[in-house]
């Protein structure tokens, strides 16, 4: 994989790939340019063998201010205000928050900065998200006439809707305390511990069997808005899938002579 | 707007309609008449662009003690032992916490005392709620051999069903410190300090664009229950709508200008 | 009802009916045979009007370790590598889990020791559950390359999905007092206070009428996933019925007169 000068891939032995969002003097806005490199990045990423897990991480102050307004502003000047491009622009952004949540790979959030809109929207899509105690969240696009509608879709599949509202009436930057109060992240921590506790959940995924860990992320989105009696039906059918594959019955089996599993993609 | 005496309206300059429940004699029971009056009330109050945000509060100890069970009791004197009676009441009553969902102004209780069952109900269909820490919150429907269902709907959507379960099946009273943690609330505030708490949020809000702020809303509970996918197209394309409207233009505009924004109906 | 070795009965005078997994040596697992009798035992209760509220406990150390991986890994010699015979357990699995979920009375988890995959799932499944603080969960079937996709139905739809997804992408064990926070389950006490808390709980359940408890408990699952239009009709027509109901004349009576109630079923 090629690095690129506002998204760069570090990928180490173990399977951890790091990408880093590092366009700092855009507050790593999802320029056009950052979304094309976000999506075609979790694309590659979802068909690298080599790749177990990815960190989703930032450089410089912010982690990610959302839409680069001054582009949307000028995407004004076209023949029909701007719809046609606004369209272009959202159905990109909500194809890479999308492409995270369809990704066979887990994706954690380490969050630095601050996250708004559309970059909060970014952390509420990965799997997981660690943040550093210094680190805000927010959806402020009411203070600007321009309510955070995508935003919420995943927000308020994160978050109580008391909690969600409030974010999205107010515009009100959320610490990262009560981000991890209100289940938008897993955990804050000390800024000085950030890296290393993302790195401890991600050396612990990318140890497992990635046929497994695709398997389960795939069904867990399928399941999820499915009534109580199709999920089961639906879960178990993978659940049979998934003994007669060859990493559970390695797994079965190391785990019944006590040993440590070889898993076959690893 | 005028007022009636069981609700009490008032309206200052900047947007803010505070409703007051103002049947202390009857604990502020949703009897018909105060169904009737919360209907019409919420009704005129979504069409009036005066105003932009409603507090919902309540005079005396008790917030809300849900529906009134000496006219409910009353009404089994009818032939078909008050079935028709019931039936009238129950649509009132869902009509009305419906009509605070789909109220397009933001709409934030304010909670003194207790609230329970249609009580309960109502905090829950609100937008947002703060309460005195002296508040508490029940659905008591089984101590009487009435399950509470109707409140149940609005509560399973905003706590975990565990959560929801233990205030059901046990009638028990449930803090506001408590209310909070589950995310039935807000936040849980000293009864001296509620009133500037519920005020202070609602300034924030009457500040936005009364049109953002319903564009919103509304998104907020179309894609609530929709598969992914579809929420993200749907919300896209509130999104290019949002974009187009004049507030956002002005919006956006105000903010890469740093200076602050005239809403076109403030 | 009769005692079978591995699951063990006991009723009370007060309607509270305390089955116990009393299979130490396998841990608690859900083996074909314990859930053959959970099944039979839920079915019994469910139609046994001397049951009003239902403790699901465990002797020895765990609670519940989910599947018997040896009886599982035995399956593996039919002719179709076991295909036949893990749907066969899947099924049976999803069904005791839906038998607690659709049983009409009440039933509360009381976890003494360390709840994983199915196990955990059968803790997600009931109502209520109070744990020791010394109880732990977890869904581990990542550490054996078979996802715990059964599992995540029903701890998915009791936790945030950060939540969910950290426990089942990691293995990790959760401890008592975490999971209360993240709603998995309403209560950690000291170990000592477990069975009086527990028993607390059924008292006050087992005191309702039981047409009510049954009638909420059923319509609690059935308006959960609605359209919130469609629940409130629904909900509302489940109260009309209930109004009707014997025991919720005689409940509201009762309330008016100042006396207590005298349930038809008691």
């Amino acid at each position: 994989m090629t690095n690129s000068l506002i998204l760069l891939h570090e990928q180490d032995d173990s399977g951890i790939l790091r990408l880093t969002l590092n366009d700092g003097a855009r507050r790593n806005a999802l320029s056009e340019a950052m979304l094309a490199e976000l999506g075609a990045a979790f694309a590659a990423a979802g068909n690298d063998p080599a790749v177990r897990v990815i960190i989703l991480a930032a450089n410089g102050p912010a982690f990610c201010a959302g839409h680069d307004l001054k582009e949307m502003t000028a995407g004004r000047a076209g023949p029909d205000s701007g719809k046609a491009y606004f369209a272009m622009v959202m159905d990109m952004c909500s194809g890479v928050m999308q492409a995270i949540v369809n990704c066979p790979k887990p994706v954690i959030a380490e969050v630095t900065g601050v996250a708004t809109a559309a970059g909060c929207q970014l952390v509420a899509s990965c799997d997981l998200a660690i943040a550093a105690t210094t680190a805000q969240f927010s959806t402020p696009g009411v203070h600007i006439g321009l309510f955070c509608s995508t935003p919420m879709v995943a927000l308020s599949r994160n978050v109580a809707d008391k909690h969600a509202m409030e974010m999205l009436l107010t515009g009100d930057m959320t610490p990262a305390a009560r981000a991890a109060e209100i289940g938008l992240i897993n955990h804050a921590v000390a800024p000085e511990d950030l890296r290393a506790a993302t790195m401890l959940l991600a050396r612990k995924i990318a140890a497992k069997s990635s046929m497994t860990l695709a398997t389960g992320k795939r069904a867990y989105h399928a399941q999820r808005d499915m009534p109580l009696a199709q999920a089961y039906a639906y879960a178990s059918g993978v659940m049979v899938d998934n003994m007669l594959a060859r990493d559970a019955e390695e797994g079965i089996g190391a785990f019944i002579e006590k040993r440590a599993p070889l898993w076959q993609d690893a």
